[in-house]
């Protein structure tokens, strides 16, 4: 985490604080504060400063539109951990199961109510403008989740069905949270949508490399054991890679793994050499860079002097592990 | 139904049929469109438009305002039903019977912003001061949903607290649809206070009916079998009453009847025989006369010619079962 970035997640955590969240029923609002007590990298609302910041805005008046991004984040996590049966969430009891479901179901409700309050804090001006953005986002980010849930049960996911369902759930909502910043600093609108496009490239390529760590991520720096997603039988850009080049016989050696019961680290091995095979874990590299790059001539484009732009590329590295 | 609010009534269905919900994926928009086409009386959107019309408005620019109303008041209905384990909703089955709770919850999600979307085409000049009424009814609706449920598992009602919680869950959605469509149609700030607090009081006598209806309604105009909240234990108006008025002896009597295992006839024969020695039923009446004569008096108040309140008051007069 850079300094800056460092010095916003401060300001931002200072600010969630200051959200009035001490009313009745208590066991209605105690899940909030909880959850946006939680931390985290607060990268959305980061994103949002960073590029009004960009743009020559004075972050001050860019904190509620911030605010109200890192809360509709909080909101969709919320639900989804009660939709994936999630026990934990940054280490700590989910929502649903330190409260119950119902709760976590109305207290998701209250918080994105409480993203919009934030939002309609900022020029009026610029509000509509600013909430249609962020209903196409949210919209696209609840369809996110439906795809990914769908997926699940689907026997045969396409790489573009998968790409197009990170972008919705991931992506676009990193992209908003840019194009939010900009909008609010006066940008103009073909910077404004290069900045989104920067923000969707780097969000399909951030959530690409989460496959990749998954499965070649160093154990250490990683905090967990790699193979999860293999073992989960899950539909990675990896998995759903090898499927797309394997041959006949390939391709059934992956439908057998998938079905084994075999113990864990055999299952991980194989499916592993099948990958190498098919050369998965270089067409993911591939697949990053290509993203990443995409992101990098948008900012690029973007008519504001480059060394200005260092702030965005810096973390847009930091997220993707990359020396500057 | 009068005839003007037959009109609405249509004029809104057609409306609501625009709404683009033919999108992808299938099973996150099909719960959206068979819940808004299950019907209803549209209550509140047309409340929005009556308003707006009493305002002089010309209600085709207040129709997608309507209209968030009444998908927001389904979104509400939507992840109630599932807290509730409704299995039924306007006699079809509920969201998550027909799908499942997880899509019950992100279709309700998608609703809640499809709401926002409606009201962002309202005129930009006013979209703050709507959404922030929007947004404080709209958490005002969740208290009141978990002060709801809270009740069940509480020993101690106040009746306080009970009409507390039904301004919130019902009342104050119904107040904010006449101050909206005031706010829309340039009303002064006084007189849209006014509609506001003949709504609300409007909503807390038609919630306080629906109590009475279902211990003292008319089966054959009731449709059901009085009785139903009795044999719940729901802590209704009536039963909160008892409670309130009763001394020791039939406070106990109260007590033994809630815990009964006896058959359904006799615990609600001996329960309307309590509520008849405490005067139940004559002071639900009271209370009922009471918040419409508050109704009448503020939109007496409001400075518009008589004649043209009539059409308002004739709704209330419906939802209050009165003669005109």
């Amino acid at each position: 985490m850079s300094a800056l970035w460092k010095k916003y997640n401060e300001l931002l955590t200072t600010a969630l604080n200051d959200v009035d969240l001490n009313r009745q029923p208590e066991n209605l609002y105690q899940p909030i504060s909880y959850t946006l007590s939680l931390g985290g990298k607060r990268i959305r609302p980061t994103l949002c400063l960073l590029a009004s910041d960009l743009f020559g805005a004075d972050i001050s008046g860019i904190i509620p539109a911030a605010l109200g991004l890192e809360i509709f984040h909080n909101f969709t996590l919320v639900h989804d951990d009660i939709m994936d049966e999630a026990p934990l969430r940054r280490g700590k009891a989910t929502v649903h199961e330190k409260w119950n479901k119902d709760t976590a179901i109305l207290s998701g409700d209250v918080m994105l109510v409480k993203a919009y309050e934030q939002f309609i804090k900022c020029e009026p001006s610029k509000l509509s403008s600013l909430l249609q953005l962020f209903n196409e986002t949210a919209i696209g980010v609840c369809e996110g989740q439906q795809l990914d849930m769908n997926f699940e049960s689907e026997q045969n996911v396409s790489l573009s069905s998968y790409l197009y369902m990170i972008e919705l759930k991931t992506a676009i909502l990193l992209a908003c949270c840019l194009k939010m910043g900009a909008i609010l600093a006066d940008a103009d609108e073909s910077d404004a949508n290069l900045i989104y496009t920067f923000g969707k490239n780097i969000g399909i390529a951030f959530q690409i490399q989460d496959d990749y760590l998954d499965a070649y991520g160093d154990v250490e720096k990683f905090g967990k054991k790699p193979g999860g997603d293999i073992l989960n039988n899950k539909k990675t850009f990896l998995l759903l890679t090898a499927y797309d080049k394997a041959n006949k016989q390939q391709y059934q050696q992956l439908k057998i793994l998938s079905d084994t019961t075999q113990n864990d680290d055999e299952k991980i091995k194989q499916t592993l050499a099948l990958f190498d095979e098919l050369e998965v874990r270089k067409l993911c590299q591939l697949a990053m860079d290509d993203y990443y790059q995409k992101a990098m001539t948008a900012i690029q484009e973007i008519k504001v002097e480059e060394h200005k732009k260092q702030a965005l590329i810096q973390l847009a590295n930091d997220l993707m592990k990359r020396a500057n």
